[in-house]
């Protein structure tokens, strides 16, 4: 926890979005109050055409490095997921991964209950975690 | 915002692809509240056989055209809903994309804090939507 | 309902992989309370990379055939969804096809209005379910 879905356009090379991974979850460490190991990344690459985003108005461009992240979590406040938003697109743009305008995040919240990291347990609810 | 996940097996021609997109798009704006350029959409194809989709004893019976659409959003109520899935099955149908015996809705709800569409920024937050 | 997102990692055979969706299915009808042909699938398989899985320091060790299960669902409780994470990881290792070691699951929740099962109705607000 998180669980944290990324989506985008194939073609980037496979040590590329390793790397946009790894950033993502530095993220999650800084600022996400996400423990040490507490990673859970899946990645969908999808051809041109699979991921379609407009802007709501905001007079956003996007390419095809459009990038949506989906964060399932619990127990995240408000300001963590605003510094969550800065965090993710300062610094994906700071390695070259994801520009700005590509990022979209959207986050869910689920409860403690609602996890389990391996064994059949609920480590929320044993008191592992 | 709303986030749409639309699952459904390979085998239809890009345009065609396009166009189921395109006419769920047309929905939001017509019946789900979504304003112009509020559009992001990720589609998943599948081989047969990774959608396996029954029917709750319903009496329904699915092909190789069933479709799952996941809709994160936040805001909308019940009878916004009803209408969703009404204008869903009737538009697609219309349009000889997907039969309604194969169209298969679960949405998720989530916050006005739980959403960025680019720049780092919460925009429901900011004011900027 | 439930929606289940089953993502592994490419490499097993069809069959293999359809022995897996089984499992999951046998356990949400055995301890999840799903009825009779309760069945709503979605298998993504990924390229080895795709899944990124650690063990929030709980001493798991991964391997390629991490296994993430994610749930949408409404009604359970939590005494329901700690034997859903029990039955799960004790089948599919039974089964050979899940190490417990491997298994991840999340679960989100919804609510009787969130879904459409066929025919645009939501057929828990209309009483056919």
């Amino acid at each position: 926890m998180p669980l944290v879905r990324i989506d985008l356009v194939r073609g980037r090379a496979p040590e590329e979005v390793r790397r946009l991974a790894d950033t993502v979850q530095e993220v999650m460490l800084d600022v996400f109050a996400a423990p040490p190991g507490d990673r859970y990344q899946v990645i969908h690459q999808h051809d041109a055409g699979e991921i379609i985003a407009e802007d709501t108005g905001l007079g956003i461009e996007r390419t095809d490095g459009v990038t949506i992240i989906q964060v399932t979590q619990q127990g995240r406040g408000r300001e963590q997921k605003e510094a969550l938003y800065a965090a993710l697109a300062k610094r994906l743009d700071e390695e070259g991964l994801v520009r700005p305008t590509d990022l979209i995040v959207s986050v869910v919240r689920n409860e403690p209950e609602d996890w389990s990291f391996g064994h059949g347990r609920a480590q929320f609810l044993t008191g592992e975690l």
